[in-house]
């Protein structure tokens, strides 16, 4: 491409698969950083995986920015403008409830963590994983639709998983639990954590849109 | 319109009106059926109820995702894709919550269902019912807008009307309830209502909105 | 611009700056009605403040519609029409928050007050003097870009400020409150106040974006 007209905007568009998967890195980052906080059994440590996580959630924060300001500064985009915007959206909201997840831990400081809640989290890792697979594979659609689109249709499977888990987690957490305010605290934290699955799906299905008008 | 050019996109423009006329088939079954899951006697029941629910609330996701297809496939739509997109969104919200509420109640097993639950899932009934006349008037829109919006103007009300039973709800809840899980479970079940009559003030308005641009 | 072919345009885009200034002044007078329904003694004085947050609430609503009207009915908008329409939605989602909290102390009757409620309340204010402050510029964007890019930057900060406010207040909340009942009650009315300086940012936001590509 080089020496030609089209390089002008050719490193553009490089720029925004750099950008999208510099967010799927923080949005895997901030899910393992927050598996460790669920695990962790100080609360110096539960601190200090917190403040790992928020700089992620600012870098997620920085990223978007810098992508809506790309979105304003050029004319050509490798996928339509509203698909890149949306992804970067949901990638955004994706490590938001994940981080705002540990951060309920730390401000809640609930008794003790059930095991549903680590079911949970490993399953947000999982998703992570997966989005972070599907966005690094976006630079070479045409390659490749179909493994994307299999990522898209297991970020489906992990959702519908992480929904039974956190179901179940309510029928146990109301069977058992007989301090309301415990049941406060743990619902709100699962229930953030419920959220980030419900955002990587929805990351899935910008995906897979995608796939379908560009592979 | 046979025989001609047209009629290759014809069969598409009809395709819409049934795919969101079978969105409100699938939002008034919801709303039925959790009308009767409110008044079930045993725990078998509303777990049959439920039962019923879930399959409405997949036939929902399958038809919004046939929508999203055909906005993808086709050149020409009967109105701005982006309002049928909208509308298919909404309609899927709609029965989200509805569903959600129903499953709550599958979930939780409150000691007992308050007479407001069944006014608002009476409410919201009422809203499904005034959606499906609404979206299936959508493709003789000429014909007969004043009827049309005279049916949005009908969903605001009721959006209206069930944020005052819901309101009453609150504060004879929190007036009467003295056992604080309770407050928590039946305050969720309801809300989830609550919000279902706010999905369908938004389908109204986004309808609304199609009548002003093309009737 | 008189008699010439363009009056027929101007008188609309000045209509746009005149709606959405109402709205933010809707969003400051319900800002201001909420801080003294904190501080009221009385149950009698809590419902005169919110009968009046009502109406700014509903003059909100009115303001909203009419800008989507003249969205629909004019060719030429002063920026893009998905700016202005986000404007308004966010605008009106800043009232509905603000107003919601009130509401609740109306309808909940918590025991008392806490003073990080008005410490929230009053950077809420800050938030609508500030967007106040931003929407009035719009009509002379290139006349000052700085300043307007400030007032947005300021309404990061205040959302920051809150956040941390907010957070504040739960800690303490769970530390102290032993009624679950209370902590319900109070975490509803302060979590709506919470949304409201999101809601806020996310005007600073748009009006952001309206400056990058218009100043």
């Amino acid at each position: 491409m080089k020496n030609n007209i089209f390089s002008f905007f050719t490193p553009k568009n490089n720029e925004y698969f750099v950008l999208l998967s510099e967010m799927a890195d923080a949005a895997l980052m901030t899910s393992e950083l927050t598996l460790e906080c669920i695990e962790a059994q100080t609360y110096d440590e539960v601190v200090e995986y917190f403040t790992k996580i928020r700089l992620q959630k600012q870098k997620g924060v920085a990223l978007q920015e810098k992508i809506i300001e790309e979105l304003h500064n050029t004319f050509i985009t490798p996928f339509d403008r509203e698909d890149i915007n949306s992804l970067a959206k949901n990638l955004k909201d994706t490590i938001d409830h994940i981080s705002s997840s540990a951060k309920r831990i730390m401000l809640y400081t609930p008794k003790s963590m059930p095991e549903s809640s680590r079911a949970l989290a490993r399953l947000v890792k999982e998703c992570a994983e997966t989005i972070k697979l599907a966005v690094d594979k976006l630079d070479n659609l045409k390659k490749n639709p179909q493994e994307i689109s299999d990522l898209c249709k297991k970020l489906e499977e992990l959702e519908n998983k992480s929904d039974e888990v956190y179901e179940n987690f309510l029928v146990t957490l109301f069977k058992n639990e007989k301090d309301p305010i415990e049941i406060i605290k743990l619902n709100d934290i699962l229930h953030e954590l419920e959220h980030a699955t419900d955002d990587a799906e929805r990351v899935g299905k910008i995906i897979g849109t995608i796939v379908v008008k560009y592979a």
